[in-house]
């Protein structure tokens, strides 16, 4: 095998499969052959690509012997069936759904905190969105300063339940705005002007499903199954970028602003974090504006934005509170998906 | 005097002004005569109300000794400089600003919390709208239960900046749409399909004024120093209605069942937490969905919503997750207000 790879996305007309490309290309994954598979019906349609008009083929009859990397962006059912297949073919699964990521023998990965457990697997889970997102700035403090609790709220656009959630949004507001009525398919009640604090499916313990997948998920790739997180998952009226309230009480003491110089210095994360104290937000004499993450400009980013860090006013010298936005459909999703990729082929496509 | 009260609204053009009138005519307010107050060019426009058109007059230059009860819904440094002019001449006040809810002297009311802290006081604050929403189900559990730690992230509605921050999220979510240049006035940065992790100034301590008043006031309100609260306050493309994701842990062990009972039983609260478990939030054959608290549901409405009551991950016996939704402008500012003029009149006017 040289070191180019023969690439399959599966789902690739999808919000995530769309990034995938793109993120591949930006980034200039060694490709030998890139080919897109998506459902019966969209086959023989064509896709632009910086490579030209690639035709679409059937995701449920793919031959995985002629791949070498196959990116899985299809829920529900599919992976369970696919991914064996494809991985008996001989072809790496970077899979995107949540149907692995629980497997004692499925790595869970991101890759800046724990590509070692890649090891030689054919099976590789990418971790929720939300996990993905929080996930960088927790390990950075977790390593320095250990994490007792995490406590997360948070602020989910409507693209993380695919294109058809921010067409939802859009094509709804404009109803509201006419005056006309707004309706809901994707969304268990009207999004626009609204907020849904339920992503996902309940559980027994009246969590969401969403929410569990932020303890359980963050537990994993840490590779502490005792790291005590809870997680309340809010959808909110915006397109892209899931942003995230955290307070977390830490085992050694922690400042501020030794958090703020860790973050800077961490790949994959831009420090967004430069405040005006007692400034009026409204005085427009003042030229420099306070500095915080928010989907305007997280939107489009591979960087996930880290602001607002603080001493928290409860756990004081043993506490730090901070805000992250982060483009789900890149670093938790696309972007997550492409580094791991980048990994498998650079340790085992010599 | 007789059980009827002379009341002046100053501000009767914004937007909590305007809720003060629904409200005082809602509750058939025992009054004598009504008087509206505006800025200087507003005079001789008249205000449609339920007992006929009212001329506004100035503000500046009412005659306090005519009136019984003044609501001030007049931000910035006015109700500094004409509270005192209207308790000297004898009119109890209401004042919807911060300028006093941290004055020793000056008793900051949650009516069915606190009403007992009004005593002869002629100026009484009320307070943030924030603080007042999540007030009311905390000091529930804090009465049963006690409380340790307080972790609050605030979801909030663009009219906590008055009905210009509702015309700004409106008019810019058109031109959003519309492909056009969308703009910021009003807040710092442009609202539509984006959020705000900040709301009025930054303090010293890194945390802003909005996120310490809920601190500050609500151990005021509950009369303990030392209760340990801590809050991340942001702004998103809602319409009305503050939301609030809040963890708590209490003193005493407790069970989500048990608060769900308490809450439901509490004036001013009305619990919406029917959740199915396992269920497809999008499975149209199943009619009973999922309920929680929500912007859609709780706008225009006197009760505070709360749902989402769960045993908190990390706490476990001693610890309570819950959400909340109230509208800011009722339960957060002109039905607080109304329901202390009520206490005042039933008190004092006899």
């Amino acid at each position: 095998m040289d070191k180019k790879a023969r690439v399959g996305i599966f789902g690739a007309t999808g919000a995530v499969g769309k990034e995938i490309i793109k993120v591949l290309f930006d980034r200039n994954f060694p490709i030998k052959e890139l080919r897109l598979f998506a459902s019966e019906k969209s086959v023989g349609k064509k896709v632009e690509t910086p490579v030209g008009k690639i035709s679409l083929e059937n995701a449920n009859t793919a031959d995985y012997s002629k791949l070498d990397v196959a990116f899985f962006a299809i829920g529900g059912g599919w992976p369970k069936e696919n991914a064996p297949r494809a991985t008996k073919a001989g072809c790496v699964v970077i899979d995107n759904s949540s149907t692995f990521r629980y497997d004692k023998d499925v790595p869970l990965v991101v890759p800046q905190i724990n590509a070692n457990s890649i090891g030689k697997s054919k099976l590789i889970a990418n971790p929720n969105c939300t996990t993905a997102i929080a996930a960088l700035p927790l390990f950075e403090i977790y390593k320095k300063y250990g994490l007792k609790k995490v406590i997360i709220s948070t602020y989910q656009a409507t693209s993380g339940a695919g294109s058809e959630g921010m067409d939802e949004l859009l094509s709804q507001t404009k109803n509201y705005l006419a005056g006309k009525k707004v309706e809901n398919n994707v969304f268990a009640y009207p999004i626009p002007f609204n907020l849904i604090p339920q992503i996902d499916v309940f559980l027994e313990n009246s969590y969401t499903k969403e929410e569990m997948k932020v303890v359980w998920e963050t537990r994993k790739i840490f590779g502490n199954e005792k790291l005590s997180v809870s997680c309340t998952s809010v959808r909110i009226p915006t397109l892209r970028v899931h942003s995230e309230s955290i307070t977390v009480e830490t085992e050694k003491k922690v400042k501020a602003a030794d958090v703020k110089k860790l973050l800077s210095n961490t790949k994959g994360i831009i420090l967004r974090d430069e405040i005006i104290i007692g400034n009026d937000k409204n005085n427009k004499d003042n030229p420099k504006k306070s500095i915080y993450p928010m989907p305007l400009t997280a939107t489009g980013k591979y960087d996930i934005e880290v602001g607002r860090i603080r001493q928290n006013l409860i756990f004081g010298e043993y506490g730090i509170d901070f805000f992250v936005a982060g483009d789900q459909l890149l670093r938790g999703a696309a972007l997550n998906a492409v580094e791991i990729a980048e990994f498998v082929v650079k340790e085992r496509f010599k």
